[in-house]
């Protein structure tokens, strides 16, 4: 039993208080409901929880109808932070849920191949996440005004979601997080924080994530590609 | 007086050795034309000295009539590494000039207010790049397979081209880097070899390579939203 938790609670602040960049229409579709469709269709998963933003169930509501939706699914209130957004979902898995795969809901290009890729590999190793290669030179700035040293790029992974887990380890890697007061970027570092070992499952196709309208055309780029690939 | 030096001597190894990523048509154009024709538009550049592969030069010289070049140019024949390359370029900038612009060919989509910037910073401070900060989590791994630890992303910074240098100092860090027989990715590596400061000049707008044809849907889509935003 693998549980899908698609966390689409962001406020999107970088484009405005009032704009949720879950909504926001890319490919005819709003970028989220990319997102949804893709995790249904992947036969590795049996159920998704999508982790909303508080008085936005409704909205989810309308959008599944149009969607030939084949998983069950039910929305869930995010929390202050990701990592409270993520707990949420945790509590709503169904029973017997061995593995859960953590998703960005503003991430609707992940390549299916690599969700379940991921999803194996947690089932492996306990924990694992979709990262790319960097491509460009990496410099670190001790003043962010200047080169301090160049990085050796070889050592060093962009990471992204899916971050797929045994649902025990997330659950005790996110508990530590929360009873020492942390605060954790993604969902892996909450691992490395209990010893917990990560795999990097390399993602070759661009997995880009909704942070500003200026992104939308590269995403629809990328998802018309995608759809002229399936047919 | 300010030469931009393009470089574009690459073999395009990682698209097999008979094609030039420099001649794959995207928008219209080569690749190395929107590039050279972007440098030839911005008033601080004076000259183009173009890098490139042995037995090319012809293909530059076909290139030109349609590009409604204001500025003089020329090309060089390229080296074995990158560094070389810069350096063959280096030994033909026009006699009294003061700063180099050093681009590579395949990055055809940067902002023409980041090379003005990058100049400007250059004469300022010796050495200054074209930047941009992380937006994805950066880990770090040992083996290549599993994540050792999370970077501080906020300290991280993508180096692209434009790189700009005063000549003296260019000459002196690439010198300092033949001599000692090291090979470098970037010309400001060699600057920090040499203890130079090198001013980050943060890059807003996307500014991608061409490393494989599959980057140039991407790159199409960056040059057509710029022609649209000049007109």
């Amino acid at each position: 039993m693998v549980s899908a938790i698609i966390v689409a609670a962001g406020r999107g602040t970088r484009m405005g208080p009032d704009v949720d960049k879950m909504f926001l229409t890319v490919a005819g579709r709003p970028v989220v409901a990319h997102t949804w469709r893709l995790f249904d269709r992947v036969p590795e998963i049996d159920e998704i929880i999508l982790v909303v933003r508080e008085g936005m169930g409704p909205a989810f509501q309308e959008l599944a109808p149009g969607l030939s939706l084949r998983k069950p699914w039910r929305t869930v209130p995010g929390g202050k932070e990701r990592q409270d957004s993520v707990w949420s979902g945790l509590q709503a898995v169904a029973k017997g849920t061995e593995l859960v795969a953590i998703q960005d809901g503003a991430r609707p290009c992940t390549d299916a191949s690599v969700i379940q890729a991921t999803v194996n590999a947690a089932r492996q190793f306990g924990a694992a996440v979709a990262a790319q290669r960097l491509t460009d030179t990496i410099k670190e700035s001790e003043d962010g005004a200047t080169i301090a040293r160049t990085l050796d790029r070889g050592r060093l992974w962009s990471v992204h979601t899916p971050q797929a887990f045994r649902v025990g380890v997330i659950r005790d890697a996110l508990a530590a997080v929360r009873k020492r007061g942390l605060v954790v970027t993604d969902d892996t570092a909450a691992c490395e924080l209990i010893g917990q070992t990560v795999k990097l499952v390399e993602s070759i196709v661009p997995n880009p994530k909704v942070t500003v309208a200026a992104d939308l055309p590269y995403i629809a780029l990328l998802l018309e590609q995608q759809e002229r690939n399936v047919q």
